[in-house]
This record gives structure tokens, sequence and C-alpha cells, in this order.
């Protein structure tokens, strides 16, 4: 797997990351929110002694407690999408198990005891859930999982409820959104089973242009069916985008090359920035990075500004408790030095 | 002299150019605008044959017949303030004599027969009356001008009789417009006979933030105290648009250079780029060198982006009768080269 932050392959050119979860819960054991804080250490403990079983994942994992690290180390695990909200809410008993790559997370006591997490680069659900299914395997052979011969493996919330699997790609709509298109592509999702949310939520979303879908339903369907409806479907969003960003080049050839050529100008030049304004600009430079318009410009670079030029990460980088003002001015020196 | 549009020399910070101009009319010959076209060009042999006496105004110096020359030729001296649109008016008769430098302009069959220009880079307005009053001198000695001794030079409009001087100064204030200080200087400019008007009349003054201001009062008054009259005036706009600067730079300085960069960042990146913003930004970025901000460019480049990426300046360097919208693709073609 490859971390899709450092990717520096251009063949997957709209998708960014595509994301393979399972969420799985201990066999008679509550689920995390009925645990205490010792039941759950408990349970952290059996997960890493049924997963760290060779010298292989002992090199390449470490543990991560959260009841140990600090709220800015927790919050840039969550910026990263290597953790959840619900797991930094649970910290007095959680932890996950992170590998050196940073693509795979296993996450102990978030709503289920386990919650394991793969992140690939680019368009590619067949590879990661393959991996993700591996290490599905080391650790049922070594831990009971919750399962029902009818159900599937059981989960706290229903919706997870069967096959546990949440697939998802992180994809790049900026043609469908200038388009005003969006709104029509989320609801025929929706009615293929699908759902599409912002990548930090709903607010970032039509800033970013940056969108996750992923399957809705668990249950009553195959993992193979599940993988390969969500490829189908984002397939067909990816060929949508495609012929959104060939019109506005025939029609809008200039001014969509004026917003793209300024945004970059203004990313190198701005002395304050705030982060939705950011997030804007990279996403123009990077449809113009997409179209073959901008060419010096490494898409790894425009990966790793989304995720450390978050407020959260540029205090982490420079110093703590920063006025709003000061973190736009850092933020803005931050982006002028990586696009040097 | 030195042509303010090439002028490398950053000594007058705020002040562009300093500009003299002497309106004079031929005893008993009708004003041009009373004389028929056939009368109009003896007028233009006479003033030729009392200027052309010797080896070195023939070699500096030639004429310009603007019957001969096209509409966009003219309009390019008119940009470049070397003729005025009266004497583009009088096109059939009208000419003017020209130095290689493109300081010095003795327009002939303007609102006067003879309206001597000169303008000079920086803030010179002793240096320049000087040169013009001897050339006013070499024409005197060999044309008889309307002179009357109580009131002065004779011209068509009352506003010039007297000395006939108008004297001019194109100063940048980018600062007090910013503080919305502008109507305030207006006011007291008037008060003490001043006139301040924008580079191209009124619209594009709130863009450029370049304005003229000159003598409003020629008669009653000896030449050298409209000199040190606008002078002392000057002064003390310059004192006041540098106070409002270290304002600015005291109390948003991230704001500001926030302001001048992103500006300098558009102009090199801009595909579409629009006149009036192209001005606006122009402003800003003159204000960062003038302020010692940015240190990269050269004033001199400004100057000639002012005056040339008008629309009309485009066409004739690239080519005629362009759509609005494939002038402003030029301009930002055109300012991006000159910026490199």
């Amino acid at each position: 797997m490859q971390n899709w932050i450092n990717n520096k392959d251009d063949s997957d050119n709209i998708v960014l990351s595509s994301r393979i979860r399972l969420a799985r819960s201990l066999r008679e054991i509550p689920f995390p929110n009925r645990l205490s804080d010792e039941q759950g250490l408990q349970v952290v403990k059996s997960v890493e002694d049924a997963f760290y079983t060779n010298e292989e994942t002992k090199n390449k994992f470490s543990s991560k407690y959260l009841w140990l690290s600090s709220e800015s180390e927790n919050s840039s695990f969550l910026e990263k999408h290597l953790i959840s909200s619900n797991l930094i809410n649970n910290h007095k008993k959680a932890a996950f198990i992170l590998d050196k790559d940073e693509t795979i997370s296993i996450m102990i006591n978030e709503e289920d005891h386990v919650r394991l997490q793969c992140i690939n680069a680019g368009f590619n659900l067949d590879e990661t859930y393959s991996i993700a299914n591996n290490i599905d395997d080391v650790l049922e052979s070594n831990l009971e999982f919750a399962f029902d011969e009818r159900f599937g493996y059981l989960t706290a919330c229903p919706t997870n409820l069967g096959t546990g699997l949440r697939a998802s790609v992180m994809i790049h709509l900026p043609a469908l959104s200038m388009n005003n298109q969006m709104s029509q592509v989320l609801n025929a999702l929706t009615q293929v089973g699908m759902t599409i949310r912002g990548l930090y939520g709903e607010g970032s979303t039509a800033l970013s242009n940056l969108y996750q879908i992923s399957n809705q339903i668990t249950l009553g369907i195959s993992e193979l069916d599940i993988l390969s409806n969500l490829q189908a479907v984002v397939s067909q969003v990816i060929n949508q985008e495609n012929l959104s960003r060939a019109q506005l080049m025939k029609n809008y050839k200039y001014e969509l090359q004026d917003k793209i050529y300024r945004s970059l100008g203004i990313l190198k030049t701005a002395v304050i920035l705030p982060y939705k304004e950011c997030l804007k600009l990279l996403s123009n430079v990077r449809m113009g990075v997409e179209m073959g318009i901008i060419k010096e410009i490494d898409k790894s670079i425009l990966n790793s500004l989304i995720v450390n030029s978050k407020s959260i990460a540029i205090e982490k980088y420079y110093e703590n408790n920063m006025s709003d003002k000061h973190i736009d001015v850092k933020r803005a020196e931050f982006v002028r030095e990586k696009l040097k």
C-alpha cells in the first residue's frame, strides 16, 4: 500500500485515496461504551496480543495509547483520518495500532472493540480490501469476534451489521461543483445505496471539492458485491467529472486557466491565508495539475497541504495558542514555503 | 530631463513625474478653432521655422503631423500624455514637435497655436520649468506671441491667461485612498488654488491611485510663485501620504503585505486581466516597491505597464480589432511577460 498523502503516482487523477474499514466486536464482552476504563484496557491488551504474534507485525506496527498522548497529537491523527472522533471521545480506554507508513490503523475501543482501517493511495479498492482482509484473518485467528450465522458480524450500531465493511474513496470533483451538478450526483448516489460526504464534514466540502463516496448498506450483501458496486459507481462519477472538465475547457478555456493560475499565484504570495480560502485555492490548483495545465507542482505537495495546513496542524508545526490571525499568517508562510 | 516611464531613479518615490505646460498664441492670427486647415498648416510651418534654427534641435527633435498619422498612433501619443485630445480633434491642421526621449512636446494648433510641454521624471518642477522656459525663449525670439502688458500672455481660454503656465505633478496616493482621506486632500488643495485630477480622467483615478495636482491660477501671479506654491503643496501631500503609509504599516502590517504580494502574484499569473483590475494591482505593487516591501521589481516596469497595458496599446502591440475578452487575455500575457 501507498500512503495517499505522499503518493507521486499520476495514474489515478481524480481519486485521491481508497479506504476499507471493518467493524468487529469481541464475543461476550460489552460494547466499548458499556466498558469501564479498566475493562477497556483489558480489551486493548487482548487485541494487541492477538495482533503482535510475529516479528513482522512487531517491526512494522506500533501501538498508540490515547490516554498517554496529548490532545494535539490525537487531533493530528484525526486530521489524517487515521483515527475517528469517536476514538478520541473514549480516550481513557482507547488505543490504536498503526503501521509506519500510516496506511493501516487498528482502532481499539471505538464504537466497536475493533475498527480496522486501511487507506491506500489512488483508486485501489480491491488491493486495499485484500490487505484489510488479511489483517482481519490474523486477528480472527486469535480473537473470538461476535458473529451470527444469519446476520453476520454483530456491531454496536446496526448500520454496520453484517459485513461490518465500509468501503470509500476520496474523490476530487471541482468541475461537477462548478457546473452545479453535485446535487444531481448526490441524488443518484443515494438511490444506488451510496453515501457522499465532505472531507471534513459538510462545511469544508464546497471549498475543497473533495468528497468521500462510500457504501451505505452492509447487511445482506457480500463484501465483493459491496466493492464492485462502489467501483462501478465511482467509475461513473469519474466519467461525469471528466466530461464536465472537458466541457469547461471547451467553453471557458481562458476563464478556467485564469482561475487555476491565479489560485497558484495567490497561494505562492499570500501573507494571510484563511484555511477555507486555502482549501478552495488548493482545489483549483489540483484541478490544474490533474488536467495537465499546471506541470511544475507535485500532487503529493497538494495532498500534504490539505492535511497540514489545518489550523491545528499549523499550531503544532509552529507554536501553540496563536491567535486566529497569527495562524492565518503562519499558514500562508507554510504554504509559500512548500510551493517554492 | 528623464523620461518618467523609463525612470530607474529611486529617490522620488511618490511623485512619478513633473510637468510644465506653457500656452502661447501668435499675434494677430486667429485662434486655431477659427483657422481654416490651410491657415493652420501655415501656422505649423511658422512654428517649425522658428524652432528648427540650429543643428541641435534638428537632430534631437522631429515633427509629427496628425493629418499623416493613423488614429492608433495618435492615441498612443495621447496615452503617454505627449499630446492632448484637443490636438487630435484638430488633426487636419495639428502637429507636434517631439524630442527623442519623449520628454518635450510642442503642440501646434491645439487650443492655442503653441502648447509647449515638458514632462520630467520625479519631483523636479524647477529643472523642468527652466527647460521649458529656454525653449519658450527660442520660440519667442523668432515668433511674435500675443502679449498684453497688463494681463500677460493672451490665450484662447481665459483660464490660461497671464503666465499661460500650468505646472503639475503625477503622484501616487494609495495610502490616503485606503484611509479614505482623499476627499479631505481634495478640499484642502482646492482651497489653496490647486486642482487634482485622475491619471486618465475620473474613472481610473480610484483604481490607479495616481493623481495629477496642478495650479488652478495663471493670472496675477508670477511663474516662480506658481512653482513654489505647487512645490510646497505637493511636499505636504507627500508628507500626508507617508504618514498614512506608516500608520497602515503599524496597524495593518500583515494585511498590507498580503494585499501587495497577492497583487504581484495575480499580475504574474492571471490569464484574463481587465485594465481596471490591472491598474488596481499595479498600484498595490507600486506601493510595495515604494515602501521597500517588494525589492525585485523595477518601478520603470510598473510605469510602462500603466501606459502600455491600456486596451488601445495592447491592440497596437498584438493586433487590431480584438474582442474585449481577447484584449484582456493579451493584456494578461503582456503583463506576465514584462514581470518575468
